[in-house]
């Protein structure tokens, strides 16, 4: 594959806490259900697995928001649940409901034989990111991602979304070896993954915990970001010449922040309950922060948007050796209204470069 | 009503940091679907409504637990919606599911409306808690409680549970002032209902804020403390010649903690993604820690959960100038094995006397 050099790669940069002209942006779950032309996509691929397997849709829908909005980075059009579908226990999505699971694990029987799958089951993950690459012509940069090894196991082992978790708290609790066992399995094969998805051709990775956040102090560290750590550890970091950058995002893992930062990720995601600036006291601005505009203040109306976008880039404050890219605290909304997105994005790009002195 | 002294009174004096021979012990939601004999008188009672409004249905109910159990507190068998619902806001439990509300708040008109009801027709409240008082005879006091004004707003504008709150967080960022009019109410409603119950003989009475943590930081501040505070702070404080001790439950509001201990309780209950050490830390003990054992902890088997528990007054460690009283993170679920509280409560009383230096 032919290299061609970035256009934009101020997201990169802030991700390293380097000098850029205003903060970056992209959002969480940008390709998706509310921009119609994801629909109409998603309806010609006949299901959402559909459109995942698929790198000629994969692509088509990742690209989709990059032409409406002026965002910063692309990211993989994929679900984290492509990995447990690999080990072979049968992912489905029911039309109009979550994720389900064939053959969640709930067994020691069902636990021991669990394996690090062979990667090219996920070949059409790998295919996508590269015909991307391709099709983005240097634009803006793309972002792999994998789910983090406890929050793919929570699917796992409840076999489809879950609202306290018993399931896998109960193993946690009575039967904690089952729980590392598959965690252990995991993090193997989340490393694997993601380093073939850089081999592709990502240019950032991220790692989601959107369930680390239900574990009690002490066991979240145990059971979540002892794991994500180990990924961490075992990424490439370098390629194509240049850095590789590492975001980690716990949804509700504010209280950690301090610990989840010496994960060894370049940058930590936070969700709209933390204070921008305390957390980067907390940390001393030794990681990038990314997001943490609430999903749902797009919801609010033009000013409200302007308002609370604002809020946000004024909470983070003056750059200096900080680095801050702008997204959400948590996915976006499928009843998004999309032009609710152009307001956001012009106003980060109206009102922060004040907060920036490196202009390019 | 004639006053009978209290029996066993260090939950109180727990709650007020008075030195106490071992962790006193009660469970949110201690009066539940868990136990067999509850869903006994549930069945007698035809509905959910049915218990909460026939005062001798829901002193039974207080009482099952306290039976089974050697727990150092009963709470009123109640539910947080009375309120809208004498609001005029309709409260139905449709079978299987959760609270509705035929009237949701949505429009202006329907905000402006809205009224501090009539407390009269809350009487079967305030007549269950003294049915219960009587009913006790001084064995453990008696928990009043309400919902936060931020947390029965939810429900008042969604109508129903919510996943994502997005019709009340579309009234804070588009219309705030429709949201402020329904939390002043709210707040005014709240304190003189609280204060009712202690005129009726509550002993202490606890605040449940079970979603200001789903706000924005900032905003959780504005929408929830703000008027969590306002109603602290006009209440009852003395009654019967003793304190009136104030808990204050903000579920996910790990990182508010500093504000929310300010905010006039005697105590803060936490969830178990605080510490509690670093939690005495923060406020240096100036309130009580109610908290925080995972509910799901309880799924663990006998081994677990006694580790667990033990793992809880650890982490409080010697109880000196501070107070806890031992309880759940959240309330207890109903597929929870009645025998795993009867371990939980008897390892508190086995493991806990060792951080108390006051012995009676």
């Amino acid at each position: 594959m032919p290299v061609t050099p970035l256009k934009n790669d101020i997201f990169l940069r802030a991700l390293k806490r380097e000098p850029v002209p205003y903060t970056p942006t992209w959002l969480m779950r940008q390709a998706g259900r509310y921009l119609p032309e994801y629909n109409a996509t998603r309806a010609r691929a006949g299901s959402f697995m559909g459109l995942a397997q698929h790198p000629a849709y994969a692509a088509e829908v990742t690209l989709q928001p990059l032409e409406r909005f002026k965002l910063d980075a692309a990211i993989l059009f994929s679900d984290i649940l492509t990995v447990p579908d690999a080990m072979g226990l049968g992912l489905s999505f029911a039309q109009g409901e979550g994720p389900r699971f064939a053959r969640p694990l709930r067994t020691e029987q069902e636990v021991n034989k669990l394996e690090v799958p062979d990667l090219s089951k996920l070949q059409y993950v790998f295919d996508a990111v590269s015909l991307i690459r391709t099709e983005l012509d240097g634009r803006v940069p793309l972002i792999g991602f994998a789910g983090s090894p406890f929050t793919v196991a929570c699917y796992m082992v409840e076999g489809q979304g879950s609202t306290d978790y018993r399931l896998i708290k109960s193993m946690l609790y009575a039967r904690p070896e089952l729980l590392h066992r598959i965690l252990e399995i995991n993090a193997q094969t989340t490393a694997l993954y993601l380093n073939a998805q850089i081999e592709a051709g990502a240019q950032a990775v991220m790692l989601f915990d959107s369930w680390g956040g239900v574990l009690a102090d002490g066991l979240f560290q145990q059971f979540s970001l002892h794991y994500t750590r180990q990924v961490v550890q075992q990424l490439t970091r370098e390629r194509e010449g240049r850095s590789v950058p590492v975001i980690v995002f716990t949804k509700g893992g504010g209280q950690w922040l301090e610990q989840i930062a010496a994960c060894g990720a370049d940058a930590v995601g936070l969700d709209w309950t933390v204070d921008l600036a305390a957390a980067r006291r907390r940390v001393s601005d030794a990681v990038a922060f990314q997001g943490n505009l609430d999903p749902i203040a797009l919801f609010g109306g033009e000013p409200a948007i302007r308002s609370e976008v604002r809020r946000v880039l004024d909470a983070f404050g003056a750059v200096g050796s900080g680095g801050h890219v702008f997204n959400l605290g948590h996915g976006i909304s499928q009843f998004t209204p999309p032009e609710a997105v152009g307001v956001l994005v012009d106003e980060v790009r109206l009102y922060s470069p004040q907060f920036h002195d490196g202009n390019k």
